[in-house]
């Protein structure tokens, strides 16, 4: 597929500098554009990059200097970079109907458009939205709903009873309704407490490769809409994570516990039972949360604390033997002085 | 299904209050139980939730206020609704026999009772206990072994030699006979040292989502029976974890480390290789264990220590400032002395 | 299959002592040896346990005492028992020729001596070399190249343009060419930044269960010839990882950034994006990387800095209630003085 500049130009809502004609193929970072790509460059630093490049074309902001090459301006140049790269993005879930290996129960609704590959399986009761594509080797357990446009990469496995919005994206090796870790005391050992509730992916979420999110106890696990959750992070039964979230790789967040909208967590953060995290909290990489965090704001540190607080911390500790050499110095002449007194 | 709540007085062992002919159709959660559910109240500040809730029966201590509702009172209310809950939990595995789909070698030995789902591939030599559920797309590898009544969800995979003992649960994407990372320095580089142990698996263990267990490298990984593993876990080859230990989520476990009986470890812990922990030990979330811990009690911290220890330094750290300024005052006192020393 | 002594003598470049046709059909631990078995001493106080050992003979080095068995000495003896058991490891992915339940595109290249397991599915324009192996349910995405004597273990994902060398091990539950975390604000939220690289695996690369390697955002995610992935590591989109580098499980290396040649890291570190890691540096377990490390050495800590440096302060934490006494002490003797001074 190929689009003329001025095509772009339109659909991006650009201002068009140069040869409209220029024919663009697809997009590339400034380092290894070439002949019909498009690039971008942020920044006036970037300008002599995309000046050397090979790319045809580049998208700058309104208001830089230029280079010699036809432009594209715009408000939000990596913006407009994401949106063109989308146009020219390959499916990696193409194909067409219904694959003769996939075993698909007979009641289940399938919308228009629908694609499944080889190998998937596909429970009763289970409603498959239009323009829904599943990638090879899925398992849709019973009475899963699928929101239309939605995209399941190789190999995720969605349990039984999890509902997933319009527009989200799946990707390979998550694990949706898994049963947590719910356990009572008998005489005994850990009896399992069994677990009834469902996932419940809202609109336009995505769930990075090898994720897992547990089915929640007896209510809904809750991924709220825009949220976008990277590779092995895992969400306990019953967490209720809010709208338009960030969650980076390897985090995790224990059970029952309630995250605002617009959180965002770096990686490898872990996030104690029960508590609240409210809106628009950021939690650096590697933190530990332990107790509720109700006001605005970055923190950082096991325990979590305001990320300020946390720095200050760290870099007195970079100084601790200065302490401890200036604690004894003090002893010293203290001494001295207590030595003199006796005289 | 249904019972009554007669029925289930005499399953529980409970005591009944109220109209013993009342359905019960399932259990619920205090915030959205309805017709039909039952469900249980732990403590007196519950009581007025339990009043409140739609739900037709509840669970109470034996001992606690009522509520106008037919009631089952019980010693351990949690433990009672756990059994319960148990009773009308869908069967997650639900299917009959073989399916066609799924390529089993020939000398595969498969108790009655068994159910194999689609696409699923079991290789030769491999043992099937009465009532094992096997769901679509797992591998099960040579000559593996599976108790009657073990669980195993979609997608797992269970690779040659491994062995799972009775009534085990193993969930999706979790794999079983991984090889360990053991290399050798030769001239060129790192030189695999081949993984020749097995895994084995006593009764009654769950293994989590996407956790996986390395085989041993000679000798076998082993996870004692009622030991319980959650999600993205990482036990290491020859680790020996002993019997009804919890394991939390994101946590890991290097090579040939042994620990005791009911160990239990929060989220997100590492333990070095090559060490030992003791029977009834608990080690808190985000611990790093770098050496033998053998005393029982609670630790916590990189490294980790008495958590009573653990918590003072954290104490201590959060007035760090406050130390430094101490120290500082000291010091302008000490000169001032010093210098009046001096007239 | 058996060897003789003599035989392996011969292939290890060994130095034999007693009876050359003793018959060895395996290797074993220490604990574990039986008749027949092959067994290796580092040093000596491995030496009683050899002799005690059931075991036929013993790898030992050159110049330790000798045992009561048939001997084989060497300079290494790990290496060489390595190599030996490497004679007699069994094949894992054992199998002829493309099973039928395989569903391979077309046009896909398979090169002489290739094993394809059931489940597999192998997508358009797909390279597989010269004896590779794929194990049950493993998903091969269009355009990959799969160089020979490469192995793939049941139920990895091998997604778009990933180009894996010669000679590399994937293990179970990997995904390689997942879409990373990246997405640009606009006016509804996070908008998805296409993910248009590829993962370039080059050879003698092995790759944990259960790991993620991101594709890159548009240039490659390299990991380079000879590094070994541990399980459940997770590699960002566009990282570069050098050669013979080993990352033990539960790392995770952010966006973009560069690991030289022989890195290595514990098990749970974590790199941030956009970083700079040189030859030769070793992070300890659970330590935070937040910005570059150029200078050869160990380092530890969050952030991380020199292990010296990290364990110096660690010694000083664990007194750090003494320093705190120590301060009160000197606040004490120094109001004493002061009030002397005022008399």
């Amino acid at each position: 597929m190929t689009r003329t500049l001025s095509e772009l130009a339109e659909y991006l809502n650009a201002r068009l500098e140069g040869d409209g004609n220029t024919v663009i193929k697809g997009v590339a970072g400034l380092e290894n554009g070439g002949p019909g790509h498009l690039v971008f460059a942020e920044n006036n630093k970037n300008l002599s990059l995309a000046e050397k490049s090979g790319a045809s074309a580049v998208i700058l902001p309104l208001e830089s200097p230029g280079v010699r090459k036809p432009l594209l301006r715009v408000e939000k140049p990596r913006l407009a970079f994401a949106r063109a790269a989308e146009l020219f993005a390959p499916d990696r879930l193409e194909g067409k109907g219904i694959h003769s290996t996939a075993v698909i129960a007979a009641d289940v609704e399938i919308g228009s458009g629908a694609v499944i590959h080889p190998h998937v399986v596909v429970e009763a009761g289970v409603k498959i939205g239009e323009n829904v594509k599943i990638g090879a080797g899925v398992f849709i357990g019973r009475n899963c709903v699928l929101g239309p446009e939605t995209r399941i990469y190789p190999g995720a496995k969605v349990l039984a009873n999890t509902e997933i919005g319009r527009s989200c994206l799946i990707q390979s090796g998550a694990v949706l309704g898994s049963e947590g870790f719910g356990f009572v005391q008998d005489e005994n050992g850990h009896l399992r407490m069994p677990q009834l509730g469902k996932v419940l992916i809202e609109d336009e979420v995505e769930i990075g490769a090898n994720t897992v999110i547990d089915r929640g106890a007896l209510g809904p696990t809750v991924v709220g809409a825009g949220s976008k959750i990277d590779s092995q992070v895992i969400i306990s039964h019953n967490v209720c994570l809010g709208k338009e979230c960030l969650v980076v790789s390897q985090s995790g967040i224990a059970g029952s516990s309630i995250l605002g909208n617009r959180v965002r967590l770096g990686g490898q953060v872990g996030i104690t039972d029960h508590v609240r995290v409210g809106d628009d909290i950021m939690i650096g990489a590697k933190s530990g949360v332990s107790k509720d965090i109700l006001e605005t704001g970055t923190y950082f540190g096991i325990p979590a604390m305001p990320a300020r607080k946390a720095f200050r911390i760290q870099a007195g500790l970079r100084n601790f033997d200065k302490l401890r050499e200036q604690l004894k110095e003090l002893e010293e002449k203290l001494k001295v002085l207590e030595e003199g007194k006796k005289d």
